[in-house]
């Protein structure tokens, strides 16, 4: 500031006129207008937005009167249920920063994420309470205060825990006078990245770009008030993307779900009038391929799926389901998505194909993303808006993560430049819309080529008998390397790999055909993501892998 | 920050992971991602996204060429035509303040702001280029760059600049550049209150400030992409309640309108599809007075109005010709509304004179403003929930302005206790919804119990024959003070002072119907205020006033 200035000079920042942006002050309003409203529905249970705030009120002041203060990690390891919703509320009203724990790790995993995070306290859904305190028992924590959550949507599991959340509800002041973040720099919530190899990095999000991608989520929907929102997508994936927060602003409903089933999804959509979910494209594919008996309902409802775009077909499915799908785009690193690929109506015209390649495109900036370029990574210059040249996708803005907990030198690598290293490769189109081609690592080099895995894979899965496709590359003494395609084929089609390769080859250039085919199941990732690394090793030894691994099919994860 | 926290060490804020919030990233994105996309309708003119932000940019660059920089101001004195709607861009592109000046002042008044505001640009609109030369010369600015806008939809003028606005165009680069601002504090803009009485005071907003209220704005209407925005509230007024920057980010469409009348108003609604739009109530009542042949279209529009809601009849009329209206309060120091009335549905199946009385308070706090009360203006304790104690309304958050320019005493005087004084007296109704019920200075103390003279007024609106009624203290050696009633008969109606009396005492307290009754036209400023203290002046000396003073009644004027 020029104090000189007059429009400097005695006009300084106060009480008045200034408070830290958090998404803490969508819920206080919500509650303050909308009292009776419904917030949270699950089951037969039914609170509302005037209940459930008093209950986040009372679990903040239940963990201040413990302790609990800024800075102070509260892990939790639950499904989709109401204390998964209140606690990412109560957390932070506490001062204190939410870590939500993927619930498909293992015991040494999770071992990990609670010490490497220094958690005070762990709250416990019933359906991981052996898992937990297994992984207690290894990460050496001795002060952990393990807090079990009662859910009547879950048969089994025991105590593990010194005492229960209707304890701290019952302790806790429902009236409780919190306060916002000192400074909206101050850390919210810590999401670990579930890398395909090494050790998960610790995300860190801030009260301000919490504040900021709730808003863009809104925005770039156009959600409605009180729009009644399915948790198909887990809340500890990237906060569920921002969406409890942006459910608060707009004084919507969530509707919880424990599992991910088509049955329970079309039931709730029709019995609750779902009007939005968020989940991976691999729902979507469930959903088209449910029995038509299933899918009945009579109000439309929209969908934001993440990542790879289903197909055309699926595409076309939902929509004559009735449920619109938005595409988007984001890592956990930019607070979940941060990239939409913004629809325009008179592409509506276009023949299905034509929808379905425009739909695949991740996109443009949403409107809390700074910016976004696609460029070479080495000498940051963006590339030409030609649709082919490969760069690396960047972002910058206020939705990009404080950095990586505890870990300088992974924070400075992937905030250089003034920009956030996204990893992934793609290409700029004539119109400014971005579209992945692939990770950094995920790309084969053939005869001095770049070849699109994600290419290939597009490619694969137009053949109607292949249901999960993935490219690799392998060492090849002649190319340098080559294009190996895993496939895993749908319930009683057959093909063989001359076939597949013959279908690639009428389709694309042959040298970016799959020089070999290996059938059988995918390994995949606790998120639903396939895990590349596992199948480059198969490619390099073809004689141990070819379908023999299992595979660990899971429907909640997703790619953002 | 605590760096010896986990969560602050190493996690400094940096060019990737932070920038300052400001509305003119909207534009930037929404150019780039909708170029093709109708941005400005005016008359027969036609401008894109992609053409109207190159005009933002060439505008800018010729503006930062010729010396203006940051802090610097450009006045601009403009009907509802595109270059206005571009100033609000081209000016802080620049790095400048932009001062946007009421068209109805008065020479005396103009050259007043143009001083005050130290302005070094002035963009004079051909309709005011007489009144704007007189103003500059008793300015006594003499470095004053005035630039003329050439404009088809005005015929008269004359050019009294040293260039025009298209020369600005000429001169600039359509591919500036430009930066946003380096702190999120900066001013962007500069707002002249229209006080009834002494000098106006210059109100400073942020680019932080601006960024949230038009995204507040677009949350608390529900506004879709591509809304549709008809300009029936000048940009002058509150930078248009920051629908400017709305518009951009939702990437709609200005619809421009020199003047507001109900013949074109309509016309547009039709012809352009007008989805939205903001006005004084004085316009609602135009519109549903206006003969039945005009008001036909067959899509649904909707409406924002401020300050006083308008009365039943008119509400019904405008549901029944499918504008649906609501109800907002603020002031020029919270960029505009800040306060909605939040419609709840169950409200619809209230009966006609209900639905009013609801639509008539000021509601509950928007999204972007931190916190709202009414309470005790000298112990700042709030009143209780009971519908009846009165006490002065306080607001709170980012969208309360910087201060007043050049004046830290008023600025004191406004923001004192942490919270920004209204000056508007109002009470706290059992649901948190506010309800004004008067300025503190139009209240009238009658034998010791407070009068409000908006409730005074509200009993005479219901009268047939009243066109417009406003009631002022007069002096009274019994009472202290009594009501007086200044009364505006409709059109071919006639009542007499005594059966308006009798009709107040039929329907309220008898110590608060007016004890006296004159008739005629009220006076108003400039932007359709009554002028309450030339009133009370008549009141004091009734055998001077009534009805013979001149009304100029202003169509376009708001009381945000």
């Amino acid at each position: 500031m020029d104090l000189h200035s007059i429009y400097d000079a005695s006009l300084e920042r106060g009480a008045a006129n200034f408070e830290a942006l958090s998404p803490l002050s969508f819920v206080a309003r919500t509650a303050h207008i909308y009292p009776e409203f419904p917030a949270i529905i699950h089951g037969d249970l039914r609170l509302t937005w005037g209940e459930s705030y008093a209950r986040m009120r009372a679990v903040a002041s239940a963990l201040v009167q413990r302790g609990i203060g800024k800075n102070d990690t509260v892990s939790i390891i639950a499904a989709n249920i109401p204390e998964m919703f209140e606690a990412h509320f109560a957390v932070p009203m506490a001062g204190a920063v939410l870590n939500t724990i993927n619930t498909r790790l293992d015991a040494e995993a999770i071992a990990f994420t609670l010490a490497h995070a220094e958690a005070k306290v762990v709250l416990v859904d019933p359906e991981f309470s052996e898992l937990v305190a297994r992984a207690i028992h290894m990460s050496g924590l001795t002060d952990l205060l393990v807090v079990d959550i009662e859910d009547a949507s879950f048969e089994g599991g025991h105590r593990i825990g010194a005492l229960t959340y209707a304890d701290l509800l019952a302790e806790g002041d429902p009236a409780f006078d919190w306060a916002g973040p000192a400074e909206e720099w101050d850390a919210i919530s810590l999401n670990y990245t579930s890398g395909t190899t090494g050790n998960p990095k610790g995300v860190v999000y801030h009260h301000r770009g919490a504040y900021l991608n709730a808003i863009s989520q809104i925005m770039t929907w156009g959600m409605p008030h009180h729009a009644r929102y399915l948790w198909t997508l887990p809340m500890f994936h990237c906060n569920g993307w921002c969406f409890p927060w942006a459910i608060a602003a707009n004084a919507g409903v969530c509707i919880c779900l424990r599992h991910v089933r088509a049955e329970p999804i079309f039931q709730l959509i029709r019995d609750e009038k779902v009007s939005h979910f968020c989940c991976a494209p691999i729902i979507l594919n469930m959903l088209a391929n449910a029995p038509a008996a299933l899918q009945a309902f009579d109000h439309e409802v929209k969908a934001m799926t993440a990542g790879a775009s289903p197909p055309a077909a699926v595409l076309e499915k939902m929509e004559a389901m009735g449920i619109a799908v938005t595409h988007v785009y984001g890592l956990t690193e930019t607070y979940g998505p941060s990239v939409v690929c913004a629809w325009k109506d008179d592409w509506n015209a276009l023949p299905p194909d034509q929808r379905a390649t425009r739909k695949a495109r991740q996109g443009v900036r949403n409107l809390g993303l700074g910016d976004l370029m696609v460029a070479n990574p080495d000498t940051m210059v963006p590339v030409p808006a030609d649709g082919t040249t490969l760069g690396e996708v960047f972002m910058r803005g206020n939705v990009v993560m404080k950095g990586y907990l505890k870990n300088p030198s992974a924070t400075q690598k992937s905030l250089r430049g003034g920009w956030f290293a996204s990893g992934d490769l793609g290409v700029l189109h004539g119109d400014g819309y971005i579209e992945l081609k692939d990770r950094s690592k995920d790309i084969i080099i053939s005869g001095g080529e770049n070849i699109s895995s994600i290419e290939v894979e597009d490619v694969l899965y137009k053949h109607p008998a292949i249901l999960e496709a993935a490219v690799v590359a392998r060492p090849d003494e002649t190319w340098g390397e080559t294009p190996c395609a895993f496939v895993d084929l749908r319930a009683g089609e057959t093909a063989s790999a001359a076939e597949i390769i013959a279908f690639c080859r009428e389709r694309m250039a042959h040298f970016k055909a799959p020089k070999a085919v290996i059938f059988g199941p995918l390994p995949k990732t606790s998120t639903g993501k396939i895990q590349k690394f596992v199948l480059r090793e198969r490619a390099r030894h073809p004689e141990q892998g070819g379908g023999s691994a299992a595979a660990t099919q899971d429907l909640s994860g997703t790619t953002a």
